[in-house]
């Protein structure tokens, strides 16, 4: 799949790929607060590039700023960080899973209760979102966006308990699916990670301050100390005292259950310098393309990624094959924001606004093709040819993950199914003549589960969340199961504010 | 008081003024009801130039568009009316009362209830806004907004009513003040007048189809015909039928008091060309400046108008004394943005960016100034010293309207009780003195009654509100009466979007 | 004819009107230049609303800044004034004659010569501009704009003088025309006035600084005093001498010819409270109304302006005819942007997105309406009916100037001959029936020479320049007499920057 | 040095770098010129990314857009490429060498001379520019940019010739330096290179049409055939005949002499998959890294390139010398706006912003870091100490090309002199103490010069431009013989437009 060894231009062209929605950032008692959330999701802008917001507080009020677009083209310049005072702030930076892209979507989302402020945050899916939603606006409430998010700041605004945290708790007891959200209030500032761990959340420290993150990218940009990983079912509650000193309290309300990290997390989200589940993610995806050489080898010429998603499994395919790792397509970072909707005389040119074949490497050479996944294969089509129009005399296209057939709820942006390349073709070898290579092959999900975590998939009790490649989804679907035309009530009101 | 003839540029350049907060329009079952609401803002835009907005639904949808500025810099373009079909619709400009000027404030707002989406729009200020919305949060509710109509909407939301517009009118039974207000629905479009009449809002009709606005002039420009104002207390529900043809239901869900419309719509708010409770608002000015002439004449050589405000009374003035009426201001209409917040070199310029003395007509001249209202008295100071400037061998002031000693609480926006001239003064001869005149007239609190009603004021039953002049509040004020330090936390929020 | 009145809404409806291109004012020696420079742009922006810009000079280099959109719009704030350093300043605000309103095309225009930076700023046309220009193109000129200005630039650039002062008088001896033109060196603020006068231009003095600007109140708003009226023919060279004081030089390099200023400068360009060629213009309109009345009495029961051009004829009228004055129509002066190309369904209000009908006053009334002028005579057919509809039992139209038949080229943007009223009926009785009055009548040349001089027109040696009234142009018409087809060379380029 | 794998994040964080002007491209006889023209400048786009322009001919008129920013921004989507009609088109992209990046300054530029329009676009730089440029101003020249490009310009309007490649071959041959240079006119399109063939620029052909661009990547966006290298002192002219046929005429207007291509295209500026001078620019670069292996080994774990332009000499390095290649530096590519003058408390975090390192493959090795090129050195300090501070044992820098140590006069932006590491140290024990690296080595002259060409460099008859390594310019450097000081009188007028 295109795009993710550390950065993707800031549209993309086609949306043959997976999206996460978000990334999360959270500190507490440090006077740069808002510079470090900022700094933080920067790091953390590859898991969503549509927006970014901070919520900050300064002892006396509440600052917000939300802007659309990337992080280092609003946020950090002097004027906008003045408008963010304070000592505790949260940020999120966001992929847009619906069409609309409005503002008033943008988090965090922020509500006055009658305990005072409070922000939320969250990187994630609610399964029993809409149902939750139904029953609020029955109830009386007034929904303003159509995120996911404010129906838990709607459950912590209604619920009974005084303290902010303990209302916090209250609500996310009540919604299921996969998250790692940050919430902060006046003096509180709160993480929690579904009772499956579905989406990384870390903790970090810096000059003894707390810090919340999705990713340990966003620790080391600002030089922060990484101290654990948030726990699967677990809520670390960190308060600031009168005396300026930082309690922190861990609470697991909810049964415990064993962890289960989502796969996707290694095969193409976090960034391949982050630490995922004590894992660095840049090694397993080389071990992946270590195992595929193993399980799929080819006589060849070159192997050659196709960058940046696929680079450094292609490094791990070259290293274990002894064939030669050569840079044989090359990418234009440069993309800008016309080229989203392209007219049709461009739309003809294709994927080559984004890559171009790198002849010299290629030109009568045998070459294998490395990608980190295929989601609808219409790129690997395109991408295919291209090899093969640059004078390949051979394309063996190797996938570092198995073959995907199922959607995700909680928190990736995936096609309907029957979209999926893995579900429109019989078998293998109809899905090779599709993109046109002269061979196919998908790492298995014991070879996946080996190299993320050193031994084979255990059907009885699966280390990860996969469902997208073996359909075992880890929770209920209440949502799905409800009626689906009440997913059209939520957007009767059309906005460009 | 500088600038109601018909019109005010964009911008004031000093707050020496006093401002309404909005104007109102609503239209149902006609195919253009966007673009007519457009228009029909555009002819209210004198009641507010920060930001307008309008909500309009197509029979399978709401839309909305809000922005700041003026109607005619964003609206009634082809591409912005796209965004706005179908047959319903309600508009909304407004004037911030307060320093937060963001798009969440501009109206109309909306919710989507149980029983679908209804938007609102409102004229005027509630007396018990902040208690109530003190209420709400303990409640649960998410206010998104620091305006007083959310509270409206809440109301609604929380209704144990099912039909909506049952649901209005306990939501409007429960707010005190004064209010005229639209709210639209799938079907139905809603006005609602408070149980005083303090705002005006008047009825009509365009081929067949009702329209609900604050002032007549907003019919003219559409060509639509006046049927009646709006009474006190009033509800008026049209609700568009299956068969496309529209039903009217009128209540008064409140006791009955008498009315008493704001006085201040007359003295300059209301377009000049308007009928307001069924007297021409030129007309009316033009009382006022001959009752002014009957009650303090001048030997003079020239009448001269502080424009645009101070034009039909200067008028009236000019006729009864027998004195030539001469435009010896010029008033300059291109004043633009910058000028707002002029550099300390410009702003010792003063008045002189917007008006400027015709010293033609004024050297050697005895001037009779005649101004619709003095607030502060700070503008009258420099246009006093910019006649004398221009030779003048005498200045008297001459104000159509009284003294002016308290705030208001309805919707109309006025300096703090002791900046007020009146109140800084112990009598007229040290105002005189203050603002630089020769000698200084108000009309009487009878003299403005008798221009505009006919007779003098009745003690008993005032037939008007004029508090502002008087004291005589017309409704409790709870929330003066509560803690001011609530006020504080409603904006615990700050932000640009 | 509609608008004029100190002030025009920044963009009109229609094209039913005349328009001036230019406003000029430039200071030497003052700290404050650029500040001064804009204020009295402010002030000459009924001369042009559709651009402005400014140079400055601080000693080191030049500066400038030009922008589409009124002066107030961006000039005046910190962040533009400080982008303007220097004690020389000369600014420009400009109406665009025609469909081209780029940037490139915004004055004053600067260029970098040998003997150091020229700037220049002019209020006019050239009757040979297009000669001049093709005979530059041919000896290896670059045209960067379409102005008519540039060639006075080139011809400066070219001259074969040393100094910049003798290099501009070598420039203009070679064009042709009518111009106020304003040019400023490292040391020299410059004035000049065509031979025959017909563009206004005036010297004035603040703090014993040399400005010159195009009217009078472009000096009563920055508080400087009138000196007197730059002559026809006349060059004025201030210069800054190395111990801060200015010499100034006078000098008349062409044969001297009578000064004949152009009329429509009292009859709509000039503000009302100017005072051109020793006349204030509100006496001299007023003059215009009393004279019509003399001329065109007719038995009626109010006199009412057709804002905000016709006023003060129409306060003459009622003085002299003893009718009296009312606001019958009432003008929006917020007007914005979108209404500039409104849809098909808003072309349809038409008029009255501008101007409304006070129906109290006009209802059962026979009215004499006022204008300044008629030039295709739409305008007035939409108001006639506007009145009539209003309820009005007789409409009178009285116009304060004669019949407009030629077009101009001296800098007054005009239509076409064939689309003038007078061209377009063969006589008054016509002409009344099209605009749909009860009777029609325009003030004679000889009332408007009376108003105006004192004195009717002397055929032989007319006082004034007329020739839209009279067909005598006052120059050769040298770039008319040539091949039209030239002109459209000179657009070759279409742009946006 | 950072940054050159096929791309560079919109905006550089530090000024540690060289930057190329710009990037042509020109079609002739093509219904999609313009469509066509962007996509090429798109693939161009890491030749300059501060700004881009397009004009186009299409039979009747010349249109031309220009903007700030990415082609992809801009460019390319329906409404721009609208005002672009025509089938002939030249475009241009460009990195401002100087603080000023003015509109007027971006390329192409266009003149409307007596023979018809012409336009001209150009990469590198004259020697003798400011001395021409004087010459014209003397001779009356109005210079509207401070670009080197519209001395050019003015050479053509004023050229004696009658037809415009004359008169086009005219000017070139007064100018000298570096320089690959396309003009349009109404029917011609022509390509000129210097005599020495310092910059690049290639021909190619698209369904019959004649392409001129300055790299193959260019070509290959659009599916073109390249024909062939231009040559150095070539001027290619072809010419769209009545019938739509193309004739090519192809002259030599100077004396031959060698060619020698700028080095830095190799070593930075092109982009891999480019074939310049006959050459793959990536195998270039990877021979460059296998000639560093043979002269400066290293006994070490890991080959870590500082990407992206390290990346192919550290695959070359990686193979030559058996030590593992791995990406030990992860690039965000969504570096955004606000980072370019990012705060105090921001720059403390340094190059992290860009960078991090990935410590996993890092920790407890020995490093071998491989950059292209140091300029400065103030970037690799930061990279070395990022990359201890990720643990690493041991750090050992090898630059793929040899110490900088003069600036460059033909289009490349580099530092004063005395900025240069190599001139700041006495040393390479000093720089690597400097850089704090435990061992640095740089590719020799002849180790280069083998990798582009195959043989070591004769000093006689050296095969590149190569000065700043060796000091050794190509051509006389006539503007820096002359006075400085005129420079400055080139930028007197301050603009932001």
């Amino acid at each position: 799949m295109i795009d993710s060894l550390g950065g993707e231009a800031p549209f993309s062209l086609d949306d043959d790929s997976l999206h996460e929605e978000c990334g999360v950032f959270g500190i507490l008692g440090h006077p740069d607060a808002a510079t470090l959330t900022a700094l933080g999701l920067h790091a953390l802008q590859h898991r969503g590039q549509e927006a970014a917001g901070i919520v900050s507080y300064d002892g006396q009020q509440f600052y917000t700023e939300k802007r659309m677009g990337l992080v280092g083209d609003h946020y950090t310049d002097p004027a906008t960080l003045a408008k963010l005072p304070g000592y505790i702030a949260i940020g999120h930076t966001r992929y847009s899973t619906t069409g609309e892209v409005a503002l008033r979507n943008v988090q965090p989302l922020f509500a006055e209760l009658e305990v005072g402020g409070i922000a939320i945050a969250h990187n994630g899916n609610f399964t029993n979102g809409l149902t939750l939603r139904r029953q609020l606006i029955a109830d009386g409430a007034i929904c303003q966006s159509t995120s996911d998010t404010e129906v838990v700041l709607h459950l912590i605004a209604r619920s009974r308990f005084t303290s902010s945290s303990d209302r916090f708790v209250d609500a996310i007891k009540q919604v299921e699916g996969g998250y790692s959200m940050l919430a902060m209030t006046r003096t509180k500032l709160i993480a929690a990670r579904d009772p499956i761990g579905i989406r990384p959340l870390v903790m970090g420290e810096l000059d003894g301050k707390p810090i919340f993150c999705s990713e340990t990218c966003a620790l080391d940009i600002i030089g922060a100390k990484f101290i654990r990983d948030i726990e699967n079912g677990e809520v670390v509650i960190c308060e600031i005292q009168p005396d300026g000193s930082i309690s922190t309290e861990v609470i697991k309300p909810q049964n415990p259950t064993p962890e289960r990290l989502c796969l996707f997390e290694y095969v193409y989200f976090a960034r391949p310098d982050s630490v995922v589940g004590g894992r660095n993610v840049y090694s397993v995806r080389k071990n992946m393309g270590i195992n595929l050489a193993k399980e799929a080898p080819v006589d060849a010429d070159v192997v050659v990624p196709v960058p940046d998603g696929g680079t450094p499994a292609a490094i791990g395919y070259a290293q274990e094959s002894g064939i030669p790792f050569e840079l044989g397509i090359i990418r234009n970072h440069y993309v800008g924001r016309t080229f989203i909707e392209p007219t049709q005389s461009i739309r003809a040119f294709g994927v080559k606004l984004k890559h171009s074949a790198n002849r010299a490497v290629i030109q009568g050479k045998r070459v294998v093709l490395v990608d980190d996944s295929i989601v609808r294969g219409t790129t690997s089509l395109k991408i295919v040819q291209m090899i093969r129009d640059a004078g390949a005399s051979e394309v063996h296209m190797r996938v570092a993950s198995p073959m995907i057939y199922h959607p995700d709820f909680y928190g990736i942006d995936t096609p309907e199914a029957d979209k999926l390349l893995a579900n429109q073709h019989k078998d293998l070898e109809s899905m090779c003549r599709y993109i046109g290579a002269d061979s196919l092959a998908f790492l298995s999900i014991d070879g996946l589960y080996r190299a993320v975590g050193g031994k084979a998939r255990d059907p009885k009790a699966p280390e990860f969340t996969d469902h997208y490649f073996t359909g075992d989804y880890p929770t209920r679907l209440l949502d799905q199961e409800g009626q689906k035309s009440n997913v059209h009530n939520l957007s009767l009101l059309a906005s460009n504010g």
